[in-house]
């Protein structure tokens, strides 16, 4: 599975992208992030936020993307922009038909650091560790997105298994 | 100057057109909302989103597009939804060279009821009034969304007047 991770933001998103599936060593494609200026106009920023995502995803041509989930109880100075980034990652992916994943840091950090609470150092550390990089991907938001581009793999993978192993248990009684 | 406003959400979104200029009474163009399934997957939303608000702009041609800003402090279950609509109409405007303007309620308020504090009624009243139309628009929504319309017809024909009046001031001074 190709997966694409997105941590949205306006002056950096992290970008990243994965292939792997569970029980078998993933594998980095590219990382990255996609910056628009602090002191450019909300309307120019979003606009090259469109574009910088659209150039990755036609790049990388993920089958899956999977973003960071926005809450408000964040920084509230940042959350209308942050939001505002994560719906244009969202749209972009879903109008070509992607599905999309949406991950909050917990559920990125428990898949990634068996811990829901790891800070970004321990993210960065496993997310090295497990694409066997030579160092950190840096800034922490392109670390970040691997981290959420790995939960889909592992998420997904465990998904499938789970609703496989489901439907053979049903098929096993219904026989 | 033709004048789209829009009043983000992702179950209603408002969109309401006028042309007018100062001092000139204002004509409606067309007022309706964009509606989203609120049981949809939210990728699914923002596409149709997206999707709603191009037929508009093809539409009613706006030379400027007014977009309702968003605020952290309002109700925190919807303002993440909120803000991403929000970014997608900015988007949809923007990336077509238009220019795009953000007001606060307040602003908008004030504007066209005297009272940034006025309420929903007031607004809806006034838009009626403004528009010399039969019935109040509904939902309030798209009474919001003339009213951010109207808001920058006035406020952007002040301003150039201001600028204008500025800079006759300043040739004078220079003279």
């Amino acid at each position: 599975m190709r997966v694409m991770g997105v941590d949205p933001g306006l002056t950096r998103c992290g970008v990243g992208a994965v292939v792997g599936r569970t029980g078998v060593p993933l594998e980095l494609i590219a990382v990255g992030v996609v910056r628009t200026g602090a002191d450019d106009p909300l309307p120019d920023r979003l606009v090259a936020l469109e574009a910088g995502l659209e150039h990755w995803l036609d790049t990388v041509r993920p089958e899956a993307v999977a973003v960071e989930r926005v809450f408000s109880q964040h920084n509230t100075q940042t959350v209308i922009g942050t939001a505002q980034a994560s719906g244009v990652a969202i749209l972009c992916a879903a109008r070509r038909g992607l599905p999309v994943s949406l991950y909050t840091p917990s559920e990125a950090k428990a898949a990634i650091c068996g811990s829901g609470t790891a800070d970004k150092a321990q993210v960065g550390s496993m997310v090295t560790r497990l694409l066997r990089l030579k160092e950190m991907p840096k800034p922490a938001d392109a670390a970040d997105a691997l981290a959420l581009a790995i939960c889909h793999v592992w998420r997904g993978g465990n998904q499938q298994r789970l609703a496989s192993a489901l439907a053979k248990a049903t098929r096993g009684r219904a026989r």
